[in-house]
């Protein structure tokens, strides 16, 4: 393990949480962020900054986190390794906003090494829309072919359909959102250079708040129905789904005795359930249903 | 597989239905009651009796299944069996009320058989108050108890630990209310009478209505405050991480291509999440939490 290189990884991903957490407070004037610096019996801890009452906001939060321990024999079955040690560093975050015409965001950055000397990256950016507007989807996946474009160890293409894999409930046969990207196990088997992968991660973290302030910021201003509220409350509770039955960092996090409160500060603030619901036929609900029912392989924005 | 025994177990379980769902529309007058009938490509199908509206009752349903099918290859593995052929069906409901003071109720009786030869049932009550009242919660355990003395293939003091150690989640380190009993596997080793078994499982599912009428009847018109409120979503929210985590009947369901409406039927109308929420150090909310935190072997209510 690169102790040098770890370090290094792990204050660039603090000052990225700092960064961020300015400029998302900035965006949203709002905003009241509480800081919950927290530490790992095991080794390392984290600093959460979770997010309420905003204008803009009404939950979510900004997490970096720093840990190292050993690799018990259920992770070591997980990886497929035979390493003793391991530390993982990270930062995430989810938005949820008020207003169901704004999109709720999720971005991940995350290092790990072992102490057989191998190490990976993996993250990612994805967008949940209450109401999916196509245009607004092939913009923000513009901006992340934009960026994985400049960068010789991403490759768009691969991540869009990685990130279409992953935010999928079987259960629902429902896409989560329009996607995004995602890609873990980068540098794992050898041939990608350490600094290209975290000028990378740099580069997605960095950008994570101007490419939500640009996909929220059209709709603002846009007035909720109850009836939109509704359909919130019930997206939201497709989400909290998600989360808790599918997504494997959350399940993960939840059964190796990782800091609840951090892991779950990934739902939203309320969320509903109605037995089948059903969107009237033709409404924009019913477009929304159909644009996340297109299968696993989700919907070619770029080209929609 | 005895087919006859199984056409009687289904016309047992569905007769049940009908007298539950009377008996709870009854108690609840404005209980709106829907039915929806569904069949399963693969054999069978059920019968789900979904409430709504009610005065007393906000949420929750009744289903009657019974299905048949193949026993895949993940199923023999899970049942540590090579039979091919499986028969299941059952009876199961949640109960969601309007008033934080008034408790949350679960119950389901189950019959399954495989080709083999082998069968057996399964089920339980269990109660989970947004306010733990601990004479209510012996109360509670007391009609259980009953139940079990008089029926020899039940064991109250085994069922209410298995009922403990099964609703609990690990990463909350909290039991999802007060227990209640939980049996499973019930005939599969041998020496038990089928008849006894289905006699066993028609009591407990027989008196559910009178048993939430009666642990739901001293709350009905103590009115809530937003604060109560407020702490009934957070309490829905960790039943919803329950189901969602840890509930082996509701993961198996959703990752086996169950019925995903009628599995989820479980879930509330709505749910909250707020970060590291804490209650008042000796507030009503702070006792349930210390209630519900005294580990996985839950509280000997009958005692308490």
């Amino acid at each position: 393990m690169n102790l040098d290189f770890l370090s290094h990884t792990e204050s660039t991903f603090a000052a990225i949480q700092e960064e961020q957490v300015a400029r998302i407070s900035d965006f949203d004037g709002d905003l009241k962020v509480t800081r919950d610096k927290w530490e790992r019996s095991a080794g390392g801890g984290g600093d959460t900054r979770v997010f309420s009452e905003g204008r803009i906001i009404e939950k979510g939060g900004l997490n970096f986190s720093a840990v190292r321990g050993e690799v018990g024999v259920g992770l070591q079955q997980q990886l497929q390794t035979k390493a003793t040690r391991f530390a993982a560093t990270g930062v995430s975050s989810v938005l949820h906003p008020h207003n169901p015409h704004v999109p709720i965001i999720h971005m991940n950055v995350r290092y790990f090494a072992l102490d057989d000397g191998t190490w990976w990256f993996g993250g990612g950016i994805d967008l949940t829309p209450h109401y999916i507007v196509p245009s607004e989807a092939q913009a923000f996946h513009g901006d992340l072919k934009s960026i994985c474009d400049v960068h010789a160890v991403a490759d768009y293409v691969n991540f869009k359909s990685w990130a279409d894999r992953y935010f999928y409930s079987p259960h629902r046969e429902e896409s989560r959102g329009v996607g995004g990207i995602f890609f873990d196990h980068m540098g794992r088997e050898g041939g990608v250079d350490p600094q290209e992968a975290l000028a990378f991660c740099v580069a997605l973290a960095s950008a994570y708040s101007d490419i939500y302030k640009r996909r929220a910021a059209p709709f603002l201003s846009i007035p909720a129905t109850e009836a939109e509220k509704a359909w919130q409350g019930l997206r939201r509770g497709r989400y909290v789904e998600f989360n808790l039955v599918h997504d494997r960092g959350t399940r993960f996090g939840l059964v190796s005795g990782g800091r609840t409160e951090s892991i779950l500060m990934s739902l939203p603030a309320s969320a509903n359930w109605t037995y089948n619901h059903q969107p009237e036929p033709g409404s924009r609900e019913a477009q929304t249903l159909n644009w996340l029912s297109k299968g696993k392989e989700g919907v070619d924005w770029l080209s929609a």
